[in-house]
């Protein structure tokens, strides 16, 4: 049995304060292996009935990639419609995603489909297989981070579109696209906050007691 | 800007290593404030466009807590007959909720109707507002974790049924139930894998490359 101490209950805290969506990468690429290592440890995540409904997709592939950007291209613009005025002014200078100059891309899906474990934990809640994913997903973001390694999750695409390009079994569902490699920078502030659009609120705002 | 060390880094991945869905849980209470200390480091976790769509409430009312335990039992009642063979004699002999014991009780929706974050990230998937509160989740198991603090999650429950019993805002979508306290033993093992369910696989199993 493995018990933390007041150092480590520390240096965790920083880590959650100090974990951010990272969309301004460095070019240079992982050290072999990386990201395989990260895909281990999103893998000890829990899972609905130990379903591990988790499928994870290392795009490499140029055009794979360029497909990928240009349907965030598309959405992105899409999106800047949605506002109007000033606050359209300011989506229009956000930078969103860090596709373009991330050393790794990884697309992770959701086996609807799959048996492993046997529908366990499910039956009312059939999305917590999507669930299981996201929660592998942010073990894997920590980790990343913890290696000085910054992840952002673009979520501004066409998911019919992604699954297409990736050429995935029917039964998945996109669940995230990473952009994964060393940050320009290390921030403790949200870059959506640096920029005005939105601030970060309290606990007590989102706690009630029944 | 805060950097990580190896011997860090190894005790997070013991932390990942030793995180269990807990279902067997002590009766004392945790100490005063501990909850409300969780759920501050929760809302440390990212979210969708800033959109903090998570909403917490804390159940500590006798006769609510005792219709979630009802409606579990159903539910399962319900779930164990989905089973047949010897899979529902195995079934049968799990434990899947510490809901009688646990000290405490956390239920944890996702408001869909905030306007917080503006809407950013979430036109094309509207489902990352779900996402974020599961991040957030993830985050506070792990905090629980470090802290000797066990968490299970409950999700064989009726979702409009948790609703009403906790008579909560029509916007929020039930994501989870959680049981918090002091775990009755520690194990790197999940329940489900010891008690021959269900067998974790490698990464290897779930990566493809594109």
């Amino acid at each position: 049995m493995v018990e933390f101490d007041d150092l480590f209950r520390r240096q965790l805290h920083e880590l959650f304060v100090w974990r951010r969506d990272v969309r301004r990468f460095r070019t240079d690429p992982l050290p072999d292996g990386t990201l395989e290592q990260l895909i281990d440890t999103a893998c000890l995540s829990p899972s609905v009935g130990l379903s591990q409904p988790w499928r994870f997709v290392i795009v490499d592939d140029v055009a794979r990639r360029r497909a990928v950007i240009d349907d965030f291209k598309a959405c992105n613009a899409d999106a800047l419609n949605c506002y109007s005025g000033e606050r359209a002014g300011r989506y229009a200078t956000l930078k969103l995603s860090g596709l373009e100059q991330a050393p790794s891309h990884l697309a992770v899906f959701a086996d609807k489909a799959s048996d492993i474990g046997h529908g366990l934990g499910r039956a009312t809640m059939p999305e917590t297989i999507e669930y299981s994913v996201v929660a592998a997903i942010t073990a894997m973001w920590l980790a990343a981070r913890a290696e000085g390694i910054g992840l952002g999750w673009v979520s501004i695409l066409n998911p019919d579109r992604i699954h297409a390009i990736l050429d995935v079994p029917q039964s998945w569902k996109f669940i995230a696209y990473l952009c994964i490699g060393y940050p320009e920078a290390e921030c403790d502030q949200p870059e959506l906050e640096q920029a005005k659009w939105e601030y970060r609120r309290g606990a007590d705002e989102f706690t009630l007691r029944r």
